[in-house]
């Protein structure tokens, strides 16, 4: 893509009102806009990082036996009355609004109910269990404070799971099987390390549910965690329950802020029961489907990415969620010689197959270098007057700083099969 | 895909409530389900047949130039205020709601003022021209009555694109390029054939608008045409224009329902005159932006499909949006060796690359074929007992009953290269 075409523009300022360096960067950079508190556009760069993060969040949840589709954001406020999450006393996120032909509908913060009932017309025997369908869709969260940029949003797209099981053993094994794909999504995303599955309560179904949180000074949750271990527990958990079955004592435990990129509940027959989702087991007899649900927000990740890898010069992103592999840099253009020189190598890159954004800029090279910075696509490559004269390029890793001179077929075999990140 | 991983069923009768024929048909064959009156949930059959109706309409707005984005849903009053649209005399399809921290919200059916609001940041010089951003996002309308299963609901998503050009050329360049695109689109859906670019009024800004009309029996819409000469007008040309520069007259015309599958319009400086969005010229002169409209629902579109290319026993899917390409009827499945062998057959047509659904079903020969039918994907192959032992297949194409027997090889062969549809 060219830079000129895409309507993107950095920003030397973020908004007065943005203090959360996650927003502040992804609007410098241009990646996202601020409609106004809680609501954000994705630009062009943002929306192919939103792409690359529900990709591999499909890829994942597809590979246990997920299956997409889309439910609706309009609620029918019966099925909410039949689990009692209706009223503004017990859910305090619901944005409602008259139905001009007469009524109140409520827009979905989540989806248990939607599902539980549509399911009903698919379930009747253990034969069709378990179903674990997902989407990623988008919720609304009438918040009283929209807070920490693109972390806590009032509309945001959430992928969540919702599973459907037989027997206990039957939802242990997804519920364990979902706990290890997330893991995976948070390796793929770069951001694994700091990630712990972490204990927090667990309800009337389980002894522990468990939240997927990443340690980051900007968080707005807390853990307690034991690095070396690879143990992390919530503040409840902390006081309330038998640490010594998790292996730790308190002492071991460190308190650090934390951010909560994903969340996994056994919800055990809340749900089926409130809205009458049976089946018929091998013996013919009713019982309750037993549920699970299972949350990650793409946007919330990208948030964490941007606050976890940044430096002080900008978004640093690792390569599986960039919005381009390469960020071809052109140099000298005003001259025609060397701008139908680089339109070339330009072309090249994408014919061998390189997903590249080409600063075709007339603009100085301090403002492009800083601007790439910014932006912080994995490779920064020079094309300018100069290389064109000696017939290599400089690239530059954005990670690391890391500075190599590359010929030209170099450039293009390196892209096309190196894959570290 | 397995067909008995597929949560869908299909149903023998379409809920009572449900009058339209392309929502019978998509609830019968386990497309969609219906929340409730106006909202939809696309299942994983129905979410397949929109991903690629999306994908058709992105390749020909990005070959135009245009670049995906995606804004958000709820709406700030000031912005709407300022076009004289925020009030529900005005505008009678607003979802509105309080915001907990205080103000009302509205949840966004168009998004005119939200695009020329953003656009500020990005367009100051004609250098900054043309511009053509588009998203596909979700819409709410507050519909007094939905109706017309999915061609008419209270939410939807849309594919919307808006121009941004310096000269009223610029503009009609585009304006052009994309009339061009949409026939493009039309064609590829397979709806091309009934569809015409259909002149209606201009409104201030030009002589006529223009909707892209399809032909069809289930449509709310009236047209005026002349197949031969490939012309169509809107009741109000009809009353009001000079059909004589459109090359007809007004008894060459016939009325015809049709289904509004798109439109485009020129909107002016209306929306940059609101909303404070001007440019330099090469003059340095400033002036308001000219801008355009253009918009396409894909569920509609699917609906349109649906409601044209199905016959008495189900929906005919073109090719290029059916959910899977092939259709395998396992028969004879009890059988161990017989499911064996059909499980390898699975397994190659999709190592050949084949997109295929396989029934592994336990179920009867005739339930098959109807459900088979029903659904609609284009080729049908039946591996049975018999085809294992004789080393042929039954292939039916569904758009025409046009039976073939084809070996192992040809089947793989047929399949990766025939793109008749």
């Amino acid at each position: 893509m060219r830079q000129s075409n895409l309507f993107t523009k950095t920003r030397k300022e973020a908004p007065a009102d943005e203090v959360a360096k996650n927003a502040q960067l992804l609007i410098r950079a241009g990646y996202i806009y601020k409609n106004m508190a809680g609501a954000y556009t994705f630009l062009p760069l943002g929306l192919r990082v939103i792409e690359k993060i529900n990709a591999i969040i499909r890829e994942e949840m597809n590979a246990i036996g997920g299956q997409e589709m889309v439910m609706p954001s309009l609620q029918d406020s019966a099925l909410w009355e039949a689990s009692d999450r209706w009223s503004d006393e017990n859910v305090d996120v619901w944005f409602k609004s008259e139905l001009k032909a007469g009524g109140v509908v409520g827009f979905g913060w989540t989806h248990e109910e939607v599902i539980t009932d549509l399911m009903r017309q698919f379930i009747s025997s253990y034969k069709d269990l378990p179903k674990f369908p997902y989407q990623i869709q988008k919720k609304f969260r009438n918040e009283m404070r929209a807070k920490s940029g693109i972390m806590r949003t009032r509309e945001f797209d959430m992928k969540d799971l919702y599973s459907f099981s037989a027997t206990q053993e039957q939802h242990d094994a997804f519920y364990n099987a979902c706990s290890e794909a997330y893991m995976k999504i948070f390796n793929r995303l770069g951001i694994g390390s700091q990630t712990y599955k972490t204990f927090a309560s667990g309800g009337a179904f389980s002894k522990f549910s468990h939240e997927f949180q990443t340690l980051a000074e900007a968080g707005e949750d807390v853990v307690y965690v034991n690095e070396a271990k690879g143990v992390a527990v919530n503040e409840e958990v902390v006081k309330e329950a038998d640490l010594s079955e998790l292996g730790v004592s308190e002492s071991e435990l460190t308190k650090r802020k934390s951010i909560e990129v994903g969340n996994i509940f056994s919800l055990g027959t809340k749900f089926s029961e409130a809205l009458d989702l049976h089946f018929t087991d091998e013996d013919g007899i009713e019982k309750p489907v037993i549920m699970g649900s299972y949350g990650i927000g793409p946007a919330r990740s990208m948030g964490t990415i941007v606050d976890l890898l940044s430096d002080e010069k900008g978004i640093v992103w690792p390569e599986s969620v960039a919005p381009f592999k390469v960020h071809l840099v052109g140099l000298n253009l005003e001259d025609a010689a060397t701008r139908d020189w680089v339109d070339g190598i330009y072309a090249s890159l994408q014919e061998n197959g390189i997903d590249v954004l080409y600063d075709d800029r007339e603009a100085r090279a301090g403002e492009k270098f800083a601007d790439s910075d910014l932006i912080g696509i994995p490779y920064r490559v020079v094309a300018s007057k100069k290389a064109k004269e000696e017939g290599t390029f400089e690239v530059v890793k954005r990670a690391n700083g890391e500075v190599r001179r590359l010929t030209e077929q170099e450039l293009y075999g390196d892209f096309d099969s190196n894959e570290d990140t």
